[in-house]
């Protein structure tokens, strides 16, 4: 996988550098391959991304599937994205997530990894943290979120275009792929080789309407 | 603000090692500073983070004071993180975040920066699709958690640690921040200089535990 830094207006970009360099393109090469290696590449360092305990509640399909992803841009309104960019990422959040990290945990503190103590106070905490569906469903949206910006500045890095999307039948999608019910698609990031005439970065608020220091003194 | 990369085991980090790099710090130096200009940068880096429509949704509340820090402490089942790190930014997603993007977008077409009918549609579709609360609480999460991971890069890069909590009271933090009711915080990062002993990188599900290519055929 081409994964390197390309050359700033110094030699190599800096982190915030890094994320000016990303935009959403709405324009992708309809020719545009993505293979699978490179696709679990991808995925890979959107592990990366943190999650509640180590939970890790994001699961990814990625659609390659000319015929599946016809499907899928009928359930998403029509936008072109869908099926122009190489590989739709369809980010799951998985609502009983919580209930294999108590396995894994105590798992861990029966081979000794872990101290018993530890291991039962941390399983013990995220099994009632997250027994209601609703903060479950929830720290799957989060999540994703955390997930969907590594897994952008990842294909940026590899030379690819990419796009986050909310703009879909959630139950469409789900007979679409065949997502079990435990499983929730919480939102969409389609990446691949992009087409010219992409609109750049759009703007953003000055820091002075979105940050506040040690008070919320925001217009209600 | 002293934001490059550090040297990698070659020369400079690719995106991928950028990703792998930054860890969740359980442990801060309790005497570090972090100034509110470089809260602003590292805020400024976070807006780099894309949002629905261009929407905007996420809002920062840096907290430095060691009084109020102490307050939100105890509202976060006194996770000693909260007093240590430098500085917590509290993440807020705005409810009405789509009315104001309606006034902006229809000013750039004021303006004649944008097409009228094509700022129209943006308008109505941002109006119609977050009219209902819990959408535009999802979207608020959502972005949170795109926001929280370009703020915790940013803060890499910056040679500090961080750390994602979402352990905490929502609503004893509004009272004590003095959030507006169309705000809620949607999570913590705390930041900061770090102490020794933090535990390092936490273990990442097998890519083939997580990833499906063309379905979704995942453990129900």
């Amino acid at each position: 996988m081409v994964n390197e830094l390309k050359p700033g207006k110094d030699s190599y970009m800096s982190i915030s550098e890094v994320l000016a360099h990303r935009v959403s393109i709405d324009h992708f090469d309809p020719k545009g391959v993505v293979s699978d290696a490179q696709i679990a590449e991808l995925v890979r360092s959107a592990q990366e991304a943190p999650s509640s305990f180590n939970i890790q509640h994001t699961r990814f399909v990625a659609v390659t599937d000319p015929a599946i992803k016809g499907r899928l841009r009928e359930a998403a309104f029509n936008q072109a994205k869908i099926t122009e960019a190489a590989v739709v990422f369809v980010l799951l959040g998985d609502l009983r997530a919580h209930e294999d990290y108590a396995v894994r945990i105590r798992a861990a503190a029966a081979a000794g990894h872990v101290p018993a103590g530890v291991a039962e106070y941390l399983a013990g905490t995220a099994l009632s943290f997250y027994a209601n569906p609703t903060a479950s469903r929830e720290e799957g949206l989060r999540s994703a979120g955390l997930s969907a910006m590594a897994l952008m500045l990842a294909a940026d890095g590899a030379g690819l275009g990419s796009c986050p999307m909310i703009g879909f039948d959630p139950e469409a999608f789900r007979k679409i792929l065949g997502v079990p019910e435990r499983y929730f698609p919480a939102m969409i990031v389609v990446a691949g080789p992009t087409a010219p005439n992409n609109m750049g970065r759009k703007p953003r608020l000055d820091v002075n309407e979105v940050l506040r220091i040690n008070g919320a003194e925001f217009p209600g």
